[in-house]
């Protein structure tokens, strides 16, 4: 009998979910362990499937959409493009703290495409951290909030105004796509198209 | 009438599996491309995408599980692992002179999981690359043959020993992963045991 739960509320922690896990199985119930995007990308699956295997539980793993390419495939992101975006970087930067201890150097690379999980509230270290180290202010920039639900929301723009950005979103959490690529996106195309329509309309004046 | 069709095969060519794209949708077919893996990472999903908008054409995009979770998800590598790996980066180098082009300096960092797609023919330049730019010849390896296909194959070892290791395996095309978080993959862990057993037999002996 599949056991559909829901764990993972905030303030469980890590350890009373895999015990639940656990517990669960051991008892003779079959654990389904649901999760929004791919288990091991930023998803703690390494440390649940660690879990089991010292508990000597039987499992498998199914990979999923992880957010960065749902966000890709929802506003339309080629996350590599021939000649232009040959690498991506997914990195993760909570709070902005976190951003401070990444080693924004070797991420200044135009032809790559950086992707920032949870990167709404470390947005200011983000782009502090990726301007001192050289990438351009002009770089383009996704904010890509509650991707892949129908409430989705997309904001772009320059690396350089990534604070203002996040400041039109209604709420996270998002992910934010650094690089050229950007161009590419839908919503990007869509703010061109309005600005050219606005000059337009001012010439027509 | 949803046409399923198959394309892509060696020397057609992105212009033209564009062009009967956009013949059988403005012959009034509904098409659907279907690809193996996540269409926006290397998978030339993004050129695809502007061809249709610039042929008028309406179209949505499916996100997939790329093959580097696949191969993540099938030989249990967490590409993220709390506090050991905080990063991914994927890239390709489908010839030896690919690799050549890669900055090998921004993939030093140990915290940082490198997914490498198409890498057997570049492995021995994949191994020059990072060996010379600094990363520990000890780093974890992982080649992953034919990830997510019944037939698939695991070979793990150290980054010193990767041109050895992609000798082992039965044909591609190879995903190869590399960092610390391989030493949690299910191949690892029964390289290591079946190591413990050997030297147990010749202690006995």
């Amino acid at each position: 009998v599949p056991v559909g739960r829901r764990v993972g509320k905030p303030g469980i922690g890590q350890d009373a979910i895999n015990r639940w896990m656990i517990e669960a199985a051991t008892s003779g119930q079959r654990v389904v362990r649901l999760k929004g995007g791919d288990p091991f990308v930023f998803g703690r699956g390494g440390e649940e499937v660690e879990a089991l295997r010292e508990a000597g539980i039987a499992y498998s793993v199914v990979p999923g959409i992880t957010a960065g390419l749902g966000a890709a495939a929802q506003f339309e992101v080629p996350l590599t493009f021939r000649h232009e975006a040959l690498r991506i970087t997914f990195l993760t930067a909570h709070k902005a703290k976190d951003a401070e201890t990444v080693d924004w150097s070797v991420l200044t690379d135009e032809k790559m495409t950086v992707v920032v999980y949870m990167g709404m509230t470390a947005a200011p270290s983000v782009r502090a951290g990726l301007l001192a180290a050289g990438r351009s202010p002009q770089t383009p920039v996704g904010v890509f909030a509650r991707a892949t639900r129908p409430d989705a929301q997309a904001v772009v723009g320059t690396l350089d105004e990534l604070p203002a950005l996040i400041g039109e979103i209604d709420g996270g959490p998002a992910i934010l796509i650094i690089g050229d690529v950007v161009t590419h996106s839908a919503p990007w195309r869509h703010s061109n198209l309005n600005q050219v329509m606005s000059k337009l309309l001012d010439a027509a004046e």
